[in-house]
């Protein structure tokens, strides 16, 4: 356990963590980025009566556990409350601002802005590599207690960033062209996380494996050298997608879409049904949004879409009482 | 065939292409890099007699086939000679700075220097993309026609580069922290290519490669933002190293004594034996060289060692005639 540290004067303070974009078509499990929009948000309040629960979670069709140990935003404040061996009262509200098991990090955003809310609290609030590993013991209730660190590191820092390693775990964020533009098609569909994963082999072809990160490696040297035409060639994935892209109704066709509307890339956003793809202007991520979203009428499928600039900023407070 | 390029008046050529470190450690078959020593020469010669031919090799040990289509550099001479559609007489005089088969690149520096010679004679050269696929031509020979595009393509561009594609090639040269001194220790024990590569396993688990790419993605990063640690942290390989490193005598405890004098980190040269590390400064390459070369006396094995800063170049003309 840390050393305790001493309190400030904020009696309420209410965050914003952004919505998260990972895996990035060759970024498999290491690789993600920030969105400006959706996001979800917490209240964190001060309370006379011992101990932190959760009074509110709204925004949200599915029951989510108000138990602070069964839920991931309550999960991660307790922790970070643990570490810093406080017995102060503190009550949680929870706005979600998007669905849940979308592709975009809902349990991460939550459990990051209750995270960075709780360390405004602090007369000298930690680092973000710090507050990391409390967010994450609020995320490992949604992967069966594996450590998957992309949508709350992306979360936490905003912009894209590397999961370099998770034992230790070092995050290292990289440089991106400001232009970009991701848009997301969001179709209503159900499809667990657990799945997503075991419908992956565990063994994969050497050879593919270096293709795919002869493509990671070029992405990651496109972003920084800010060279789009290099970003678009490899944004490929020739590991994940040909398994994953099969169980999402109309996955090709929405890819096949988004870039004959010159997207950079398309994908899918986490473990999906989520789709996202990268362009260089709203306009185009309009353009782009519309003829995926159209596939998903013609199969009679709802969707939601969000446009988005690249989020530079991580979580942020909102208001400080 | 490329429409036919005008000969300019040069009479004789002399060139000079680097020796290169590929893999480097987690960037297997898509990462190398150039140093300014060892490195093989060339001359090419105009001559009054049609087609081209070796009229001398020098400096190896092993009896190289001076028969143009079995030689390295003869092959991608022809290769290109042919693109060009010229049967003008040249002649080819080939001067090996490094021993054959160690780890370095020796028959794709041959066959670049080659290629990079015979340019020389066009009013308009190429650039360096369009010269690749005939070095390339060169290098198929020594690996079952299989295509390895690192060792080529760094000693013509010099500097870092990744190999994003084969098929299609597409190189991206990558930004790099002046200061890194690269150490090699060429142990004199025989590993044939071919037998490397064998020793392989076609499948690997996907955890160990979102591991690798994890390092790989940090790894470009740490290059191009040119943080020392980062780029020493990610100086690791969790897929090929644990069995060609199993194959060379005392690799482990050279890989030790490399990062206990300082250096950032150790691996195989290409697929061995000589065994490369990277460091931040002369003096600290000759520590570790000297460590490193200090496992092979007491193994009882001859070895050689180079220091050398990261070369920027690439292949360069030494004299024109």
């Amino acid at each position: 356990m840390r050393s305790a540290k001493k309190m400030n004067d904020i009696r309420e303070v209410r965050v914003f963590a952004p919505a998260t974009v990972t895996n990035v078509s060759c970024g498999f499990d290491i690789l993600g980025f920030a969105l400006n929009r959706p996001g979800d948000e917490v209240v964190i309040r001060k309370s006379s009566r011992p101990g932190a629960r959760i009074v509110n979670i709204s925004g949200c069709e599915k029951q989510l556990p108000l138990e602070m140990e069964q839920n991931t935003a309550g999960k991660a404040l307790q922790s970070f409350l643990f570490d810093l061996g406080w017995n102060q009262g503190f009550e949680l509200e929870i706005y979600k601002r998007m669905a849940i098991g979308t592709g975009l990090g809902s349990s991460a955003a939550s459990a990051v802005a209750a995270v960075y809310g709780l360390n405004q609290f602090l007369e000298e609030p930690l680092s973000l590599p710090d507050l990391l590993p409390f967010a994450l013991e609020g995320e490992k209730l949604t992967s069966n207690h594996q450590v998957h660190a992309d949508n709350v590191a992306a979360s936490l820092y905003g912009g894209f960033i590397i999961v370099r390693s998770i034992h230790p775990l070092e995050i290292v964020p990289i440089d991106y062209p400001q232009q970009l533009v991701c848009v997301i098609v969001h179709p209503h569909i159900e499809l667990p996380t657990a799945v997503m994963r075991r419908i992956l082999r565990n063994q994969i072809e050497l050879k593919d494996a270096v293709h795919q990160w002869g493509n990671i490696a070029a992405l990651v040297a496109g972003l920084q050298q800010k060279d789009l035409g290099l970003i678009s060639r490899s944004l490929e994935d020739v590991i994940v997608e040909p398994t994953r892209g099969k169980v999402i109704p109309g996955y090709e066709e929405v890819r096949q879409s988004a870039l004959e509307n010159g997207a950079l890339g398309c994908g899918i956003s986490g473990s999906g049904p989520s789709i996202f793809a990268l362009c260089t202007s709203f306009e185009q991520a309009e353009n782009s949004g519309r003829g995926m979203q159209e596939v998903y009428r013609t199969l009679d499928i709802e969707s939601d879409l969000y446009i988005s600039a690249i989020n530079d900023q991580g979580a942020k407070v909102v208001s400080v009482v």
